[in-house]
């Protein structure tokens, strides 16, 4: 193996510079979930460019799995954009419609097949225009507007690049199979289902995948996260009847007074004895005029559990709240999934193995995973493979642009926390990643074997 | 006609001490709603001794039409009473179980079915040992124990028994029916309805009832009351699971989550724009102990309408309340009607025709009527007469034991208001009753015939 | 007094085509409420050359009394655009901000001071585009988007511009002072207060409002409108503090729970013994994110009541409702008024009045007024009149385009109903309000003194 | 310490039939909470019998830190009991009122103070009457309705009094001071808080408590419990203003409607993200009759939290949500606390040193101890301790009566479960007791000492 090490480490450093530029052009062209036109395109032609088998579209992604999918105008719109802004017509029609997911094969002789998940969805945020930002200052901000990768998920589809063309390059190395996943909108927990929908989890043996944050300095490193919480996401839609609520009050089918109801009695489904379970209603748009029963409520929902049971127990009890108060009021009761994650643990023994790797590799500190209560939709991917009997673990690797580290940000805001308008990373974790993720793919298709 | 005002009122002169008589005996053996047994008993039996035909018990009421009916050892506890409070074993019988209506027929001759209602029971009230009461200071106070006659329907008996012996006297000049009905559990309007169901009223072509009102001064009379609202009076009852509070709140099922639920939606049921309604929910009472999740939950709750379709309004959406509440919660739901009334009206050509029988009698001020609020389950009656064509008015008798007038109290609290524990009378208002309930029956019987 | 009737008469006739053309214009034109910038500025440059003493902007309108005032970049927004569609440049400057009120005042020596009401303004509706519409037909359909006078208001104003100049021509038979009250605001009655509280009605002795129905036909007329009930409008807004629903919920203060308290507890505000009232939560937008605790929610309320004591009551429940729900969660609440009207009814002696002047014209069929359970904004001119010891009254005026009588039209849709996209009169009420107005105006100064 | 052991083991066996004839004397004349008059006189009288220093009453038990006491007439009523069935006179007196606390001292010489506490208190249970149940079989099941030690604290008591009897024996080996704290009201967790608040623990440098499990099989042993969750017990009583439902609903001031929101809301209290947190209402009654605006409501309420901290939380949230429902229907709020205990746990340390004198005895198994979720009011007692630098653990012992172990009643329903009317215990459980406890303090007064 350490002479394989040593190769990868030099086609690492040979492609570093172009996957900085790979970076900086996904973030430039943000996409938000299943509007991934431009970068799925990209992503599946230099995939092909490279020699791999590559597969687009509806092969990868079902249909009736996918969550929480913008209207369809919309998605065009999107579409429109990305023919516009570049994207690789040979693949945009097959994306088209919100199918918007990617899977590469590099397959050598007998032996495992070792999955790596890479997301590409940017987020609703307006970046910010300021010359402190970096993005703006070298002119690769977001031209989208309100939209920003401001997540890192698009050093995640740089490095799934990258790894791609390292391991072509050792291509006679690898025996079994790697099967490289671009997935849509994780962003919301909506797109993994749909492609384990789609059977692309079916034959993975083993499942890598990583997530760089801007809390933790360059080289901090958790091999395998674990402790994710099981989420449910999903909007409701009640429709009564209106009626002048001054002539004629009892007409109405008051879809407010039952929303209210539905509010009220959502936040009191009794605590669970075995574990956290969490309820939320984020949004609720009711009405139409002042003097008018209110005949339509919309409201945006989450379940969450320490577990898929408990999250499943709130749910239940959540949809049974909602009919009942729906009833109340003989309004009509309409729900749809926009969300999901599965709880899930990283494999003990797996992550192990990345910490070897890792350590021969040199220049990592270690931290252990200590349950965030946050939701990730790989877990999706990782339960269809451990129930399989097969080993996942998701890798954590630090990127803080300042190099503050993770234990000086406890307790106090991060810089450049995610999820905000000023978001940025180091991004040498690019290489770093492709060459510990080649690595551990190379170490699980040789070690055993001797 | 002359001649047989005059024997009435000499007729009605001479029994005018034995009236006074069987009202304070009434008084002092008060019977609430369904266990008047000594007093329907005894009733029987004087109809009987005068001479008139009798049906008492389940001939006369409908075991299902019954409302709010005490436990069956309640029943029965108080039936023993009766028994050793000198009812009367030849009736006793019949009445036993809660069927404590009378009906006596004077018949003779082609002519009307002239109906007479008699309300017989006492309230749940401890009547106050004081001598400035009159009934303590004289003797005739409740002997038993939260009964009392705090709203003279020991009169109305009386004045019944005393309009019989009248009749019966000139049992020559009848033409036609007379139906002396007296009625079980008028308070909680829960007994009319039974006695409708049982058919009494079915031959009624003209119903009169009449009520003695401690705020006007004798003589003041309304002679046909009206605007009665409709009334349901139910219970509700919620049965859930119960479950450790601490351990596994989640194995409960909280009936009390689902009466408060129900409670608050209860309140907000819509205004109706054809007019006044109502709803209260007067007493709940919920669960076993502090950390045990509420498995029951008993509501007593009441509807009104100024109309009876109002008052449907409201019942039907209470019931929808109820059972959506309960299905929220996994709680079973049963409902128990407890009483009722419908709204109804005096037909105007009977209250003018009684006002012309009270002015050739002399002594009346007349009052017209202004709709109370109040229900009254002497409607289920008038309605059944109205539906089938015939007249029906309810009369009100001032009766006031001061002599204060109706006017002079408007504004403040009455002295002896009716449902107190201090509620008095003027008993001059039975013979006066007696007069004119006797001239009004034989003036229908003749006037139109010459 | 008849030789004046014969003038009007034939003054009117004069000018009738120029009134239906000011009709057109504002009809195409059309301004919502506190934005009839071109709407007022056109009036007081008219009452100007036909020699009126003109009264404009905060002169007759007090800022803190309006009511649902549109935010000032909509207000600047709109007033530019009256600048370009012809507003008048002398008066533009004096309504800028909101402040669309305009009077006229005709003197002529000692007498009492007659005021007369007109409502200048528009509604929030697209007007339909259809040949079957004649204002679309006829080239005067509303030029402004999503604004179209769909109630009549551009009747009255030319109504009112058509009485100024009858009585500038027979100004020597003025005797006091005729005050022509152009009223911004009436939809949503959100103006009239305001010209209330600048004192425009302290001098006022007698004043008449009328307003035009499309289903009614023309000459048919209820010279009292009464009955009408009051109403509070206003909105409600809670703030909290956000937080992560998954992370740390009990961090956030939760505005939508605070409001669906609020709003369980607003319709179960127990009804009135003393009469009808009403309470609506017409809309209700809360909430950002699925997975943010709530922190804004904006509730959309109006209550009513037959009395404004009544409507008091509802009102200051509500705002205990709201503010122990806002407490509840520890949010901030803001309560803005968005409306009002008092209950009022017009005065029968001057009704009556109306009615003979009518008779004299000719050509009317009166009905009487029942109440409507509507509201209008002249109530608080009419309370403050009436308060005073003045006289009030708001006249009905028949318009249906189709000539289809009110009985015809009752129980079933009206076909050109006011508040909708198809709404038209018949122009012909214009003349004929003119000359019944002058025809009063005249009468009430002369038949008194002979 | 070994002939120490050996002297302490044959002096147990001596009193060992003693014993059990106590906790059979107990048993029979078992006394609720602060009614523990005869059984807390005779152990007074006992500990002074055995040459101790003796403390009883408002000494030690602070009269304002005492929660969920019975009301005056009903401690009277069950003090003449407790005269009735021989309870020491010369400590009656000191106990009325429901002072039920006693402090035994033992002291000789330097050396820490070892404090021990048992509680005394039974249940409200109807013990059952069935030749299955031991207690009944052989005679000594409660003879006083309604109460029933159906928790052990029989056994703690006669294991205080034997203990006391032990260490007097040995005195000379006594090193310091051994406080015997007899306790009143633990059940409800009422008692210990009194016994703090009068500071009986101020002096306490290691504390021990026990319990006995009628789950374990004898010998079967826990030597620190911990985990207990912390609890606020407490009731709610609402005051409004009764009003007819009919006539003037909006005269009356809705408790019911108060606690239904505050039900609602109580339930719906944001979960913790740091830990688990529970509500309950248990009991609800509210209201006087179906046809009035209910002026009163009774909420019986409790709180918990994994933390002390957790539960503070809740408790303040529940205050809050019970305030403002008040205000909201303008009642009266009146917050009583019922109950309380902290969270605390074993110190490790000190349950290390138990474990080792428990193995020197032999005849144990040991078992880790879970957190139950369960509260213990001895919380208070160790709190004091730990937080002025004490050590303190609490010990369970296995009492199994048919010596079924606690792995054998996994996962099933408990054959004699605690708080049920046919709980019973092996009684070999008292002297084992006694032996381990006092070999503990001996332990604790010389090991390290040499």
């Amino acid at each position: 193996m350490q002479d394989i090490i040593g190769q990868i480490e030099s086609l690492t450093a040979a492609i570093e510079e172009k996957l900085v530029g790979y970076r900086r052009d996904f973030h430039r062209y943000a996409e938000v979930g299943w509007t991934e036109f431009r970068t799925a395109s990209l992503v599946a032609r230099r995939l092909q460019a490279l020699g791999c088998e590559v597969r687009v579209g509806q092969e990868v992604v079902k249909a009736e799995d996918r969550m929480g999918v913008p209207d369809p105008d919309v998605l065009e719109g999107h579409w429109q954009r990305a023919v516009e802004q570049g994207g690789d017509e040979a693949f945009l029609e097959a994306v088209r419609g919100g199918f918007t997911g990617v899977v590469g094969l590099i397959q050598n002789g007998q032996g495992p097949t070792v999955g790596l998940r890479f997301d590409m969805d940017a987020l609703g945020i307006q970046e910010v225009q300021d010359e402190h930002h970096r993005p703006f200052r070298e002119g690769f901000s977001s031209v989208n507007a309100n939209v920003m990768h401001a997540c890192g998920h698009d050093a995640h589809t740089a490095t799934g690049l990258g790894l791609t063309e390292v391991l072509m390059h050792l291509r006679d190395h690898v025996r079994g199979t790697v099967k490289l996943i671009f997935q849509p909108a994780e962003e919301g927990v909506r797109g993994a289902k749909s492609m384990v929908g789609a059977g692309v989890l079916d034959d993975v043996d083993v499942l890598l995948g990583h997530h760089v944050f801007s809390g933790w300095a360059l080289g901090e490193m958790v091999c395998g996260m674990s402790g994710y919480a099981a989420t449910h996401k999903f909007d409701a839609r009640l429709t009564g009847v209106p009626a002048h609520a001054g002539a004629s009050p009892q007409a109405g089918k008051n879809a407010l007074q039952a929303a209210a109801t539905a509010v009220l009695n959502l936040y009191a489904i009794p605590r669970h004895g075995d574990g956290a379970t969490r309820i939320n209603v984020g949004q609720l748009t009711a009405g139409t005029g002042r003097n008018v029963i209110c005949s339509d409520a919309h409201l945006v929902i989450e379940t969450r559990g320490a577990t898929s049971e408990l999250n499943d127990y709130m749910c239940e009890r959540a949809v049974r709240v909602l009919e009942t108060s729906a009833r109340m009021y003989e309004c009509e009761l309409q729900l749809v999934p926009m969300g999901g994650a599965q709880s899930a643990s990283s494999d003990e023994v797996l992550a192990e193995r990345v910490k070897e790797v890792a350590e021969s590799m040199g220049g990592f500190a270690f931290f252990p995973c200590s349950a965030s209560g946050g939701s990730e939709d790989i877990t999706y991917m990782m339960k269809r493979v451990q129930e399989r009997g097969g080993l996942a673990t998701n890798i954590g690797l630090g990127a803080d642009l300042h190099g503050i580290s993770r234990s000086a940000q406890e307790g106090r805001e991060a810089v450049l926390s995610p999820h905000t308008a000023v978001f940025d990373i180091d991004e040498r974790v690019i290489p770093q990643a492709v060459q510990l993720l080649a690595c551990v793919v190379l170490d699980l298709m040789h070690r055993d074997r001797g």
